[in-house]
């Protein structure tokens, strides 16, 4: 996607292939600014700190990781360790684990003398599946937008108003995100669209990454508490959701950032479609039963009871919200049941939430 | 209730009876400071800027608004247009109107010269009643407590786990809070309990108020973002949920901050009861279906995209937590259908929230 004009990516190589250069998202929408990581270590530290986040993303960095890793021992041993080591930097969106547990699969098969170089290559390739694996969602989406945007009678004056929560954008995956791909791509056909953007606390990913990303790219889009979906939605503001996921069952439960079961729930209660955009690596077909079987990661509370804005100095400074002292919960995920879920809308197609769908869709040749 | 060992209301006469002296509520938890409101105009500024909020406080402090404007004329047709300048300060919660129509109703029976000192005299009366009545929904809803924590197992080392919304503690009410009530009694009592406090976007009346009042009072208590909640209840770590409310309609639908509803669909799926706690001057029998009829306050995007907290160098800094410019919608309120609630607590005793049980409880003599 294009930021003032020029296109941009969270994640790209150097030219000398020895590191890897990210946008440093905990300074969005205050400032753009990009980190190099050299080393493996770099690499585990942006992910565990969320300098870069979003499931797809995660997954494609973790995977340069791990050939970095392998540059001065690639051992079947070290392997192993590494790729353990990074899964752990994170411990809810599988597509960290499926990308490291490709990456472990492929170099196995390898001699040790070649690991690190092919490591590099297949993530490489996974950066740019990635890429096309969101262009489809959009492609597969757009059609489910364009069909109620009929239903409702949108055209000039009257745009499809979606609902998102988080950041499902394209600063969460390689490019055009997957919740917003069919956004984007509806924008650039002339659909009318509106989007609600969820600030999405505690970290306010909606409110610093997606308002960020609408802006560039155009699409018209309102800042919102996450508070409010459930009221717009009673008074038929909200025309559809569509999330992103950091992982979903066998069963087509969804886990994704905390609140989404909320809007969820929200959405059944009022007959708003909810969307689920879902690479088929964020599925996990061991998982049947989200709410039992997923582990949710818990940060720190001072992301509850703190945050850090642009102050009027245009200094970034991080204040208080509590009184001292204030003890905090941060669950970071949730998990929605399949019950509530519209659809998912994958890279090879729309299915619902639903186990014998979910076998059906990845026993097609991709 | 008592803020360091001292007894403190945030809203008291001056000894001399010539103004009201308010807790600035803008200004917690950071600083504790008080707002000499001395004119029908700092009234209504307190009122409509939040230095004073809470559907009781509101319309305590406004009795005492009216009062002062009868000072220099207390004509009939003064007696209405004060009172309906000071109703347009906030326009959802009923208890604005039910003070200020208690007040017109009274004073004009009298003569013109006896009205403004009759009205203040109310005013008094209508802040003293509120202690009451907030005692009294403690007193009601402390047994509902007690039933729950003997069901769920409640002693040393397992606390019954209390969600609440916003804040309707003693800050929202002249004295004991309305929500708070059965808890603070329970607390006395010796009955283990822990609350989750949200947060509360956009103007984190949970972070800053209702965490501040139950430190103050030694209520163990966990700050959580308005998002965490749903998840909390899938994992049984809810026992109940008590909010207030700013009117509630002749079948019992419950107009409340902005986020009750999503609270009450996550109660609802989980099987977690969802009392609110009502004081009758809250029940608007003119009004049925709250979706369509309840007046919802929208108020400024920026309240979304700039808030206020405490830096490190000790100064209270607003920072703007959005890209320069987004767009925000702000709707202060939501509505809950009745069917979403467990029962209402009032100082009548507690009751369904149904047509026939609420007209029956307004029947009674008090």
């Amino acid at each position: 996607m294009k930021v003032q004009g020029q296109a941009l990516r969270p994640l790209r190589e150097t030219a000398s292939r020895d590191a890897v250069v990210v946008i440093d998202q905990r300074l969005l929408p205050h400032r753009l600014a990009f980190e190099t990581l050299a080393t493996p270590e770099a690499v585990h530290h942006a992910i565990r700190e969320m300098v870069v986040r979003g499931a797809p993303l995660i997954g494609a960095t973790a995977a340069y990781g791990l050939a970095l890793a392998l540059k001065p021992d690639a051992s079947d041993c070290a392997v192993e360790e590494q790729a353990e080591w990074l899964k752990a930097a994170r411990p809810t969106a599988v597509n960290l684990a499926w990308a490291l547990d490709r990456v472990v699969r492929h170099v196995r098969a390898l001699p040790a003398g070649e690991r690190a170089e092919a490591a590099w290559v297949l993530a490489a390739a996974i950066a740019e599946e990635d890429v096309e694996v969101n262009r489809r969602i959009g492609e597969h989406g757009l059609p489910l937008l364009r069909d109620i945007a009929a239903r409702k009678g949108v055209g000039p004056g009257r745009p499809l108003h979606v609902l998102t929560h988080c950041n499902a954008g394209w600063l969460a995956t390689v490019d055009w995100g997957t919740a917003t791909s069919p956004i984007y791509q509806g924008h650039e056909a002339g659909l009318p669209l509106h989007v609600w953007v969820d600030e999405t606390r505690p970290r306010n990913q909606g409110a610093s990454l997606t308002a960020w990303e609408l802006g560039q790219a155009g699409v018209p889009h309102t800042l919102i508490a996450d508070n409010a979906g459930g009221h717009l939605m009673q008074h038929g503001q909200v025309d559809l959701v569509i999330v992103g996921c950091d992982r979903v069952t066998a069963r087509g439960d969804v886990c994704n950032k905390i609140g989404t079961y909320l809007k969820a729930l929200a959405a059944h209660d009022n007959g708003v479609p909810f969307f689920v955009a879902m690479p088929t690596s964020t599925l996990d077909l061991s998982v049947a039963d989200g709410l039992a079987e997923i582990p949710i990661e818990e940060r720190r509370g001072r992301e509850v009871t703190h945050l850090a804005g642009l102050a009027a100095s245009g200094e970034v400074i991080e204040v208080a919200i509590a009184p001292a002292g204030t003890p905090a919960a941060n669950p970071a995920f949730d998990v929605t049941p399949a019950r509530l879920v519209t659809a998912l809308i994958t890279e090879r197609g729309v299915v619902p939430a639903e186990e014998r769908a979910l076998h059906a869709l990845m026993a097609q040749t991709p």
